[in-house]
């Protein structure tokens, strides 16, 4: 066999967050039990995924599928290997997350002011007092902080972000006492060079940070972001299982990368994840039949390429 | 703004051939009639589509979608910028192409045995004596000819398939007046390190050819794969409008790339194509309307970046 070395340098190994309880959940129209969620929770850790956004302390009003995050927190068995993670929108939502002894806490901040204003109805400047009140709380109760920067990639008010704000932002939500920043392609707007450009900008300004991506898949270039992510070595992705989570600003354009298929490239890349796919497809499948409906993943349809179910 | 150059090199044109009309339609229930195919071929070439697959010269009664094809031919107002290609299975087949007075004839063949059993009833060398007599009588009709090797990313029945046997293979078909060989990843096992292992082995065997690839979509990394073939030159590419065209293999799986995804992600890289994006939205969403059903394309739902629509 002609043995030639691929060009392509890729890292080992990589860590994908699971955002499907959270992110994914927040975006469909059946509310699921308590029960329903520990259930898809436990297929997920049991697919050897170790960081999981569990729910949203958010007005349940507001978002009915998060309303019983505090009851999943109570009833969810603990790990000391997986980090269950939670969304706080405001202090009070940070001090209900402590309250569930939540093992980290994120907050949302956009990059442009409309989409800032459109989501949580304030300006940057405010958004981030309200990040540092939290920040303390959070931290001053032992508990990980991290903060996610939104239309990181592009704005779907403003079109165009200057890379300069995404890193004068990431430098002061840093500041902050956020642990890690994770750049969130909030409405599909990523390709494979504007990732690269911005981690490059990334990795200048912060050189002893890691940085973590949170991709979509709309237009069908996600895996695409993906890879050229990996080829410049960012080894934290965030996915959701089936797929599940679209896009507000696009409905039923694809949104939230689909966690089984990531992994199956990021395995027949050879990158290893600690995850087991026949077990992601099985909570793939759990959660096709807690909601009643398909989840948009490829790989469920098309199933596992055998080499890789060994 | 802080400016670092991509450490990405990519070419500054790609050009990629619609097969929806023939491997997309040919795997759709509906079968369209000869003034529909018509429309939508006329639709694709408005929007700047340079090399057209327009159908197969099969057995009707095995391929009803096909079965107008001579008709589709015999109405195709032709334009010398643009090339009007069908398939032939066999000997008859390449006479109603040339018949036809069709610009370009395919032929196919598989990469391992049990593949051109299953799909042409027959074994490897004896679809090579075909592939011969094909050839002379499409090349002495002064037609160009051509050659799809299937399954060459991997086999649904024998899996890996060695380079060196898709290298021979290739080989053949180029010495029997195949002008350019496909690769085509038919039940879509490819993965960006596979698809860049192919292309150096198959550059070091023919330095002087030119290589196309047919990529599916399954599991999601089709545009991936796109792009680990952009970064080592290739620029010629299949999809299908839409998406369409399943994997006859894993029935609701994923197929064929989709041209406007394909498109849009190769437009945000600064590859031109001379196509013509909202154009061909257009041709996507008639194609919606002839078919009756929506097509699995991303961007037809998420809408073309602002940017790229000017």
């Amino acid at each position: 066999m002609t043995s030639i070395a691929s060009p392509m340098a890729l890292p080992s190994y990589a860590a994908i967050r699971e955002v499907g309880p959270r992110d994914g959940l927040q975006n469909e129209s059946v509310v699921l039990t308590t029960a329903e969620k520990l259930e898809l929770i436990a297929a997920l850790r049991d697919a050897g995924l170790r960081q999981i956004e569990v729910g949203a302390f958010v007005r349940p009003q507001q978002v009915p599928q998060m309303a019983n995050t505090a009851e999943v927190f109570a009833q969810l068995p603990r790990h000391p290997e997986v980090m269950y993670c939670a969304i706080a929108p405001n202090l009070v939502g940070a001090q209900r997350a402590v309250a569930s002894r939540v093992d980290l806490v994120q907050v949302f901040l956009s990059a442009t002011e409309s989409h800032n204003q459109s989501n949580v109805n304030m300006g940057i400047a405010q958004s981030l007092d309200q990040v540092a009140e939290m920040s303390l709380l959070v931290r001053q109760a032992g508990i990980a902080f991290d903060a996610v920067l939104s239309v990181a990639f592009g704005c779907p008010f403003e079109g165009h972000v200057p890379v300069e704000r995404v890193l004068d932002l990431c430098g002061q939500l840093l500041d902050l006492g956020a642990g890690e920043v994770t750049l969130g392609d909030t409405t599909g707007m990523a390709h494979p060079l504007l990732v690269q450009q911005i981690i490059c900008a990334f990795r200048e300004r912060f050189p002893r940070q890691s940085l973590r991506l949170h991709l979509h898949s709309a237009r069908g270039a996600g895996l695409a972001n993906v890879l050229a992510a990996l080829q410049l070595g960012i080894t934290t992705f965030d996915s959701s299982i089936g797929g599940i989570g679209g896009c507000p600003f696009a409905p039923g354009a694809p949104g939230n990368l689909c966690t089984e298929d990531l992994t199956h490239m990021l395995h027949e890349l050879g990158v290893t994840t600690g995850l087991d796919l026949p077990a992601l497809m099985r909570a793939a499948r759990l959660l096709e039949r807690l909601l009643g409906h398909e989840v948009p993943g490829q790989t469920i349809k098309a199933g596992i390429c055998k080499h890789l179910t060994g």
